[in-house]
């Protein structure tokens, strides 16, 4: 299976150029033989733009979803893009997977807000584990912050996610994220996982890029620069099973001594 | 505080002359202002050793125990060093903190076995959490294939541990655990983190040093090459407690969401 990590678009003043950018990302995605077009954290409106969040919030069926069915159908690809998503009132840091069909077909709630960028302009997710099947791999999702929590990359190695896909917006000077504790995540609960970053400035933020993909063994198969980068990265489900085989650390957890079952169990 | 982190020694074909390189580590600690010396796992009688650990095996009051006590007495400095524990006609994988007035405050056995190197000689510790005081810092004790579990960090940080010590005895090709694991473990549960790691070769195995320090906020406060070496750190807890301030994952984890919580109260 063949995946593109779409580092970009640097440049997101507005929400046209920004789904022009994700097209022009699916078709070359699409000439390179990927089945699927992984984007950043609020790729289809902008992060750090204040009140423009609430303005650009819609619905996961609305007018931005209806374009990129579109390109996913043109373009003959899984397009994975996060939006603000309006729901009950309240606004979602959301990321959508809509299928080459055009069917929706996850739609995942960051349950991990980052400070005040975050809880400002969103309400926090209340489901964690949200998975999909592609071309034979089980894939989830989680949002930047949420993945810095190694509980939640469990939950998804727990519910049988091999492919752990991550739309993010990290800014420097937390580049130890992406290279030191998203390898980390990959090899302690065995599965691939891919963190997809912003880059360029938006206001105050600097986003340091560093878009990745690691192996279930921590073997670094793609890592991006600081600016706008197409990467293409073959996952191979073969290659899972033959780490787990290795290294064994879901079966040699001691749940019986881990806190939270004590507390509930004593 | 002060600590000297003794990746050593390289050769340890006996009791003896490991306990006097420990002696020697001991005093050269003391004269550097370090008031506690960190050994590797099994420091004192070899590891990778066959039949000979059981043989070596003795109570937590045995004669090693009484050498060591000699050398924090004399040398004037808390000492943290791995042996092979016999109690109840079973061996355990443990690490002993003997301090400067030649008292035994903690004695922590191995709760998570490394594959047939451990299983083979060592039954499981039952007692996760292990904790002494030392020059004002909450000091908890994890061995080698311990912390690769964020669980088990986690436990430690949950129950006031500022600075984790952990005895390893980790070999090539296993790198990517002391540069990328261990500084994760670190961040994520936003403790200072020491790897003492043994060095040199046992039969087939090839310790790969690399010992480091790691302040909360993954800064790299220590880092050893390949090669028998004593590393001198200086830990402050101010340092903890701005980290702490700063990246506020402990208080951002949703533990309404996690697997083990919702299996016990669903």
């Amino acid at each position: 299976m063949r995946a593109a990590l779409f580092q970009g678009p640097e440049l997101s003043s507005d929400v046209a150029a920004n789904l022009a950018a994700l097209a022009a990302a699916a078709r070359t995605a699409a000439a390179s033989g990927a089945s699927i077009l992984v984007c950043p954290e609020m790729a289809a409106t902008g992060y750090n733009i204040g009140p423009l969040i609430a303005e650009r919030a819609e619905p996961a069926d609305g007018p931005i979803a209806a374009r990129v069915t579109e390109i996913a159908r043109e373009s003959g690809i899984t397009v994975v893009y996060g939006y603000p998503e309006s729901d009950g009132g309240v606004v979602y840091n959301s990321v959508q997977v809509v299928d080459s069909s055009g069917t929706s077909v996850a739609n995942y709630r960051k349950t991990h807000l980052f400070g005040e960028l975050d809880r400002t302009h969103f309400t926090a997710g209340d489901e964690l584990v949200v998975q999909f099947d592609h071309d034979g791999i089980r894939c989830g999702i989680l949002i930047c912050y949420d993945v810095e929590f190694p509980e939640a990359v469990r939950a998804h190695a727990d519910r049988g996610t091999q492919w752990l896909i991550v739309p993010t917006g990290l800014m420097s000077p937390y580049e130890f994220i992406a290279e030191t504790v998203v390898p980390t995540r990959a090899y302690e609960s065995q599965l691939f996982v891919t963190y997809v970053n912003r880059c360029g400035t938006e206001a105050v933020l600097d986003y340091c890029g560093s878009s990745c993909a690691i192996a279930p063994d921590g073997t670094e198969l793609a890592r991006s620069g600081r600016h706008e980068e197409l990467a293409i990265v073959d996952l191979d489900v073969a290659d899972l099973h033959r780490s787990r085989r290795e290294n064994t650390h879901l079966d040699d957890r001691r749940l019986d001594l881990y806190p939270f079952l004590q507390e509930k169990t004593s």
